[in-house]
């Protein structure tokens, strides 16, 4: 049984913003001593989350909108009396701090459209983590 | 340590569905080869999600309902302007692709209340599949 | 590789409350036999949650909000023709039943603000479960 962890670290540019490591995770699995398990994708931050969808700008687009939307901007969250990001606490909440996906084979299975995104709410940022794990049968 | 992975196949008849997937969860973590350890429920779809609950008919369709309040269809998404499913990815990403439960003694541990469900959200589709997973130690 | 469980019980004094169990994972963790792994926290309920994030009074007052706010209390629901609690299992199957959390030498990984907390959505209740996990290697 074998554990690997690796660290990586992100910018963003963006209040809002999505940023694809899908080829990161991948390049991560493959290298790895685990054949068969599990792969967790973790952000150690609460105004950050992990989603899984398609890579189309159209999409990544209105996934940004949507978050906006169910999670907009105001004076009047509790915490804004602090500080000024509450919504990206919330939004993170919500959308929730890591994903996990089966490993075969060296590979996490995934779907055609299944890119794996960590979600910026706070940015822009010069340093945000992403926390790759694989857990499972050794080669 | 012992992994063991299995690919069931479901069709949906509606365009947003659940699809309660409890017994066959059960199934596969009874005959399986791990007694203790976890059990990860994951759809390898972009517009299909995993979630948890009671499986009561009218608490089904609230879900349902829920998720069509918070991502309606609109034809002002920009992903509409290349297909015609942005409200599913939307609510896929938000729901998720996957969820994880305890395995102890062969069995998963959840509430009375806790069915698990493959939850469609842009059917009617053949081929729907689920992967389930166990991993821990061996009997 | 080594599985560890053990599970705790909570009292609510709210229908919606956060109550931070961070403090009982570490302790479950750092006291473990598992050196580097996973841990997973989970509810065996189906109208309670778990979410990950800052433990500031008035974020945790906006949280609540917000839960409130997207899963309303309401006669309309059909679940509530035979129970009354359908904004509960609403946002628990959304919130999710559950949060996992990489482990490295006996510590979880995470944010400075990510503290972990326990979701009442349909309290008071004088006994929520908590289950906890890790599974790894050992020492």
């Amino acid at each position: 049984m074998v554990t690997v962890q690796k660290i990586l670290t992100f910018s963003s540019s963006e209040r809002r913003q999505l940023i694809d490591i899908t080829t990161e995770v991948h390049e991560f699995v493959s290298n790895g001593e685990v054949r068969n398990g599990v792969c967790i994708i973790t952000v150690p931050h609460a105004t950050a989350a992990v989603i899984s969808n398609e890579h189309e700008r159209g999409l990544m687009s209105d996934i940004l909108t949507k978050i906006e939307d169910l999670f907009p901007e105001s004076s009047r969250y509790a915490h804004n009396a602090i500080d000024d990001n509450a919504d990206a606490h919330l939004a993170a909440s919500f959308l929730g701090h890591s994903r996990t996906f089966p490993v075969m084979d060296r590979k996490i299975i995934r779907g055609t459209w299944q890119n794996i995104f960590l979600v910026e709410l706070d940015g822009p940022r010069s340093r945000r983590l992403v926390h790759l794990q694989v857990i499972g049968e050794g080669a």
